[in-house]
């Protein structure tokens, strides 16, 4: 069986290796600390808010945009060579876990990518070699979402079939 | 609706600061590198693989234990300030979403927290402040597990009350 990361690479396109070139230097200090962080992430969230596309758009109506926001920058902060903001407000990524209620399916991993690449490129705070490896990190990710999304939905259909007979517990 | 840190909170009785305090200093810096996290680890499956309560070794059965040391110290190095060893080669954690084939309860929690203390009580290598930090993590950590393997199966429920009439995708 294909693991994880496995399926993130042959779906994304994205090798291990250049997905994880974030982690060569310490992008958090060499784009200057946390405000870069901000402005991608708020450059990201305007564009999705607004989208066009009614179904992309409705994923996120019930977060609010601030908090949408704050949520991703210190996740990607912590992930990319700053202080532990995110784990330190609300725990693990965990980000199957957290994804579980959102369908997060190819076509909605490609729209989020659309978006994060306008938003890189829109975001002058951040110089190109970073974006790209950032964008080969987020592609890969964003794949290896959609198949944790696969996997859970997977173990579920399990669940049902016995549910009648047997408790899940 | 509280969140999975406010339940791992409370559950484990380890408050936020405490657990995330292995961030105050890097562990694997001051620990000496990976050696000691592969003696804790091994210490633990030898235990967990060893165990005389067949419920929770069953648990593990269908792992191999050399992977699962692996897994585990390559974990644990990446998250106390060591290289991302386990993002490299399997992903990211993914702690919810890579537990969910597991019955995590409050009673495998426990036990799971019994043989990591002993394990810690029998790594030399390992300071006892050290020790005494990693273990508010582990316990802290536990019950966001508890908490994120509840919601999964509360999700699960609703799909199969819905399954008959409307595919879950």
């Amino acid at each position: 069986m294909q693991s994880l990361q496995e399926k993130a690479s042959e779906w994304s396109g994205v090798a291990t290796s250049d997905a994880f070139a974030i982690d060569e230097t310490n992008l958090f200090e060499s784009l200057g600390g946390i405000q870069p962080f901000i402005d991608l992430s708020t450059n990201f969230y305007t564009r999705v808010f607004e989208d066009e596309e009614e179904w992309f758009r409705s994923i996120f109506a019930n977060s609010k945009k601030e908090d949408a926001i704050q949520n991703q920058y210190e996740f990607f902060v912590q992930r990319m060579g700053g202080p532990p903001l995110f784990s330190q407000r609300r725990g693990h990524p965990a980000l199957i876990g957290r994804h579980k209620p959102f369908p997060v399916t190819r076509e909605a991993a490609e729209r989020w990518l659309h978006h994060m690449q306008l938003a890189l490129d829109s975001t002058s705070t951040i110089d190109p070699d970073s974006k790209l490896k950032m964008m080969n990190f987020f592609r890969h990710t964003a794949y290896f979402l959609v198949a944790g999304n696969e996997m859970t939905r997977q173990t579920q259909g399990v669940v049902c079939k016995h549910a009648a007979g047997k408790p899940a517990s």
